[in-house]
Formats: C-alpha cells, structure tokens, sequence
C-alpha cells in the first residue's frame, strides 16, 4: 500500500450551478451546448469517452474509444466487431459512456443500448480514415493475442508500402448507443456537485436532480 | 446528428513502447511506476479513475471517482454506501477501472472484485477530510432525488457554521478493489498501440501481449 492517502488536487470549480431549471430540456442539445463549449476551451480531444460494456457473467470492463457522431439517433463509434467490447456488446448490448472534461469540471453519463450502423456508413467512414489507421484496423485482430510482433509489424510496412485502397474489412464497422438515461455532472465548491438526470418515458425526457 | 464526423485530434504518441519485456513482472510495480511518471508529469489529478459497475441485470454504468490509496492488496476508493455505484456493488462486485493519461499516451485497466475496507480505516480516513467534504457526505444521500435544493443547501450551511467533529456517517466508507486482471495500454503511432495484459494465475501474474 502507498504510505499514506494519495496527493489531493486543487480543482477550481468555478462554473455556474447546473439545475433541472436551466439545463436544455432535450438532453441531446444540452449534450451538444456542452460538447461545443468543452471543444472551445482546448484541443479537440472533447470526443474522448469511457465505453463501459459487460459480459453475459454481468462483469464489467471500461476502455477509452473517440464519439465520432451525435444526434437525435445516439452517439456512434466504430471498431473491430471481434474485440471484446464488441463481442460483450453482442451477447449484452446495453453499454455506458462517460465523458470527462475536467478544464470545466464536468461529466456526462449516458446508458443505453447499442446497435451495429448499416455497413454502407462503416464503409464510408473507413474510407475517410487515413492511411495508416486503415492498415492497422485491416491487419489487427483486435485483442486477440499478439503471438509474434515482428510478423505483425512486417503486415503492417508491407501494406503501408502500396497505394492500394484499403477496403473496410468485414470485421470492422460502427456502433450506435441509443440512450434511455443521462446525467449531466458539474463540478461546484464543497462537494455539492450538480446531478441534472434525464430519464426517457415512452420518448419523452423527465428531468430531475439527483443528491450530490 | 452532427453534419459530419467530429474533428480528428492529432495526439503525440512520442513514449517509448511497453512491452511484455520491458514492463514489470508485477503489475502493481508497473501501475506505480507509471502513476509516479504521471505525478510528475502536471498536476496531482493522476489519481481520477472511471469505475465502472454493473446491476444485476447485467447493465453496466461509470463515473469518475478518486483513487486513495494502492498496493498489492487492491486499488481502494471511498463512497457513499447508498449510492447507485455502492448498491450495484453490494449486488455485483465485480468492477473495473480505468486511468486514462492523455499526457502520456496511457491508458491502465484494472478489473477484479471489490470488498469494504474496515469501519476503522473509513473513519480514520474520513478524519482526514477537509471539513466541507465531510459536511457534504454527511447531508447528502447520493443519488437519491433532490427534492428540494434550498432545504439541502440550508442543511449544509448550518452543518459548516459549527465547529462540531463531524464523525463519519454510518453509510460513508470504502471499497478495496483486489485485480484479478490488468491492462497496460501506451500509444503508438499508427495505431500500433500497445497492450500488455496481465492476468493473475493462481496468485501469480501471467503477462502477453494483446494486438492493438
């Protein structure tokens, strides 16, 4: 064990309060007001976000993946289908994102249910990769286990060599989270965080707080 | 949905790789090494860790939380017991985190099985806190509703006014997660990232390496 608790941080929670009262009452667009301003203060790293699945056992795992388009439908990202998240998300399809932006001390949960997009769309968006990311995506089995680096690497330059178009392998394609639950998170002075929950009711959004 | 794909972050994948040769045999030596390059790196917040959860249906949800402390026994944090994420626990305690650090290119995935630390080491920790963290977890029931905003804030302002100890709540304490799996993830260009997986075997560490 380390010797003693961890260092604290100092965080400056100096955002105004989120309340059920001024958050957007489609949690899409107040999801979108958020992302804008989080894309404004820095580097567009805003898409960055935790993909919580589990198992058929109930066991969780967490990873990083990029959103790479909201709207009204879900939030969408793609990956290797025989991954492991996508494998979980076969067999149990209900999965969690959360983003955390901590230039301005927020999270947003989302839960919801995914579905694999259309293959025309995993298409188009591969083709807009670049180069060196389609080569990996075509040579990787993502987690699998990697038996031997060198042949892999060897795959790789002697792929990245050509000019080729790389078709979108079979393998490979998107994911779209359809959500039934948000929470938006602001971070404030005291511990006494804002907690705006949204709940989908037969289409329609409840919002509410929640203890912080 | 947005009119096109979010804008592409360009990231500096300059670290050195990991390898199944290069890291340490144990997996909590090697977290430390890297949670102590990250300490040194910018600012004392290496310690945020998503955690991810699952009910008893198998639906999974995540949050940031604070790591406190860490060593061969587990990864321990501290919570509300009434909160969703104690609740799920309580039911599943199967659980997994996930550091992510941008600055480094790393990603760390812990999974394994939580337990509560002792009444002694919540209290003793819970001493520790400045006193509006304790006002805080002493008024609030995380993750219930918030009925009503003013009653709460009165209830915490009169709370902070006194010079009272506020001992710990009945209901506030830790969880140890003890890792039965860990994840070691550098970036590398190309999208050659690395994965260094290590899975416990009886009490002993197994490592491989993963395809990216």
């Amino acid at each position: 064990m380390t010797d003693s608790y961890l260092p604290r941080a100092e965080y400056d929670f100096s955002q105004g309060p989120l309340r059920s009262d001024n958050s957007d009452a489609d949690p899409v667009r107040q999801f979108s007001l958020w992302y804008e301003k989080e894309a404004q203060s820095g580097e567009h790293d805003g898409n960055r976000m935790a993909l919580a699945t589990a198992d058929t056992e109930g066991c969780p795992s967490v990873r990083m993946v990029l959103l790479k388009q909201f709207g009204a439908t879900g939030f969408i990202f793609f990956t290797d289908y025989g991954s492991r998240k996508a494998t979980e998300l076969e067999q149990n399809p209900r999965a969690a994102l959360l983003f955390h932006w901590p230039r301005l001390q927020r999270q947003v949960r989302i839960e919801g249910r995914v579905e694999k997009v259309s293959r025309e769309m995993s298409e188009e968006y591969f083709s807009q990769r670049p180069r060196n990311s389609q080569v990996g995506a075509a040579v990787s089995q993502q987690s699998s286990p990697l038996c031997d680096r060198s042949i892999f690497e060897a795959q790789v330059s002697k792929m990245l060599e050509g000019d080729d178009p790389i078709p979108c392998p079979e393998s490979w394609g998107g994911f779209c989270l359809v959500p039934d639950r948000f929470e938006f998170w602001q971070g404030q002075p005291g511990r006494i965080h804002n907690r705006v929950l949204y709940l989908s009711d037969s289409g329609a959004w409840q919002r509410s707080e929640l203890q912080p």
